[in-house]
């Protein structure tokens, strides 16, 4: 098995390394969850901070246009653009992922006017499904919602789909759909796709461009670092921008939100998708979030969760054998995201129990322990440690205990 | 004419004067413009850097229970029920305005099957009226939108009408709907009424309960000082709350957004008019300027709103005769909120001088000069001050100035 030294050294040679000094840990911790919630830049509390005290506090309404807060959704997504793939005038942060898939999902199934199938998957993301439900249950007989198993996605697409929608990495196993593949057999049939990002970005390359993907959505809060319920993002191809609208038509969205004309006029390009007034303090934090990535690759970054992930499969094989953990997760690196899930009937306990200790995963029902690996601030022998905590938990038997079995109310 | 000693003896005699001292208040400014952004609370500064160190980066995840994010929709709604006259289980908070809105008249108009219009005004809010038509477009022949002027909007209502959506306060007059007498007029042919309240709440006294209303959104980021672009918030009335049903119907609506079904189904009560994760740090902001309002009663916020808007429109007849001002604002300071608009011409110019001297105000176009005056903070003297300033720069005609021409950005 891989020592803890032969870790040390894989950390000495990671060309990444440097990027955890961007990153405020707490003491004690190991967390891996940075797929969940990311951590906290070193840069953020002092501009938020800033941002309260002085632009809001000091500057007032001014900072409008002084701190230009009116163009944060269009710098953050600037900043955000290349780590997607996407060209800098193809992005926009606004609203939550579910309200931006909502926005996306009804655009595009107005402009194939022709057709009424949203294809997704049955394992999608839930609240991707909730809303899609949604809009499907607002328009009636409008719109068919199809929701097939992942393997009958292929066969599913035909020239009646208006919109595959589909979550890029699986929530629960981190399983990565192949973008490019997918996308060109949805163009064959002249099928718009529409991708959450919210596992990948960050996490992972990403090539929307270069894929021909048409529209995708995604949060800050996970591996872009953004904080809690942070803004989301939407991309739209080029091509497709002026072509599309939006029915969350807000001010924001309007050709000139400060003429204040009762009929709305869609601003060209991706201002078009914002609805209201842009979260600033929100916006703020997701701008520094992005700051951690400055100057990284993210071929980096996708080797490094592969090879975190690589580590923790062999060494859970190696030192848990005794807890008859199932891998949920892809063993091909390059066929899955930052995160590794293992299934196990008792796995909400045992979780609790490694939370307890100090390792933060995180659960999801049934029985899957999620373990995150944000490559920009976990160390490979993070990953060490955390198995040989949980190889202890499980030998000693010490989850069985009254308090690890309680649930909370967010899980 | 009054005298500044006069004022001051009217701030010595204010029962809301002790409020002031609950904001940051930058040094030299009058501050007129709480309409559009309020003022920074004195505890927000510090509640937010608790939030992003300590409970976001030190924390983390686990914060979700521990610093009960997961429940600030509801905790911010249950300090902001009492301020419009609602009950605690009748508000929630979340998303922005316009995307709230779009989620009460879509549930509004789904609730009234058998009709189709849905009845606003012509000089509604732009952003009110531009959600309107989107969620018009969307459903097509399903909806008919009725724009009609403020003088027509009684005899408009019919039994055709299924909603009837107005902004309680006109944004740039400050005339204020009769609420009770109109939610009445709607009820008595069937139609539900939906009330913008973002230029109301924190201006003036609201009994949503009282009048008998159906639904509600607004802003916290104007009277509320819940910071610039903070979360919004929705009310329905108890009655109605479970039957209806919204589009936007992401994770956070769901009665059990951690079972992880693919399948949506409402919560009872507020929280199905959730979407996706809630925005932490806005969230929290907005609940700090909530507490600007702890043991202050509406009544007096009332009562002093009008008393300071009486007060400037005196000032400038008696002061600013020189500009042929149109108040465009109700005299009858029952009849409007907490801010009075001046038309000019040259409106725009003037704004921008009295702005370079300290005097914040806004312009609307194509001619309204805005003067807000928040009652928490705003004071009797500082309207002396800011109407002597005007005074002086009307006389003085300064604001002839070629740097008083240019639109910003954000006007």
């Amino acid at each position: 098995m891989t020592t803890r030294d032969a870790c040390m050294e894989m950390d000495r040679n990671d060309p990444l390394a440097f990027a955890r000094s961007r990153f405020s840990l707490p003491d004690g911790m190991l967390y891996l969850d940075g797929n969940s919630l990311g951590a906290l830049p070193i840069g953020t509390a002092a501009r938020i901070a800033h941002a309260v005290a002085r632009e809001w506090g000091h500057d007032l309404i001014q900072s409008w246009n002084r701190a230009d807060w009116i163009g944060l959704p269009l710098r953050v997504a600037k900043r955000l653009a290349p780590l997607i793939g996407a060209g800098e005038d193809e992005v926009i942060a606004a609203d939550s992922t579910s309200v931006n898939l909502f926005k996306l999902a009804s655009a595009g199934l107005k402009y194939q006017a022709a057709r009424r199938v949203i294809l997704t998957e049955i394992e999608n993301f839930p609240t991707d499904q909730y809303v899609l439900q949604g809009l499907a249950s607002l328009l009636g007989s409008a719109v068919e919602l199809k929701a097939v198993p992942r393997e009958a996605l292929l066969a599913s697409l035909n020239d009646s789909v208006a919109l595959l929608a589909l979550t890029h990495i699986d929530y629960k196993t981190g399983a990565v759909h192949d973008m490019a593949a997918i996308t060109a057999a949805a163009r064959k049939v002249g099928a718009l796709t529409l991708w959450d990002l919210s596992h990948s970005a960050g996490a992972v390359e990403l090539a929307l461009d270069d894929c021909g993907a048409d529209l995708a959505i995604g949060c800050s809060y996970k591996y872009l670092n953004g904080g809690p319920g942070g803004p989301a993002y939407l991309f739209v191809a080029r091509h497709l921008q002026d072509k599309l609208t939006q029915p969350l038509s807000g001010w924001m969205g309007h050709a000139a939100p400060f003429d204040f004309s009762p009929h709305y006029q869609p601003a060209s390009g991706m201002l078009r998708f914002l609805s209201g007034t842009p979260v600033v303090l929100g916006m703020i934090a997701f701008d520094e979030g992005l700051k951690t990535f400055d100057g990284i690759s993210m071929r980096d970054v996708q080797a490094k969760a592969e090879a975190l992930g690589d580590l923790f499969i062999a060494l859970v094989e190696s030192e848990c054998a005794v807890a008859d953990f199932i891998v949920a997760s892809p063993r091909n690196g390059a066929e899955r995201g930052g995160e590794v899930s293992l299934r196990h009937g008792d796995g909400y306990a045992i979780m609790q129990a490694l939370i307890a200790e100090g390792v933060i995963g995180d659960f999801r029902a049934p029985d899957f322990m999620r373990f995150g690996f944000a490559p920009l601030y976990t160390r490979y022998v993070d990953v060490f440690d955390a198995v040989a905590k949980l190889a202890d938990i499980v030998r000693s038997g010490r989850w069985r205990e009254d308090r690890f079995k309680v649930r909370a109310a967010v899980t």
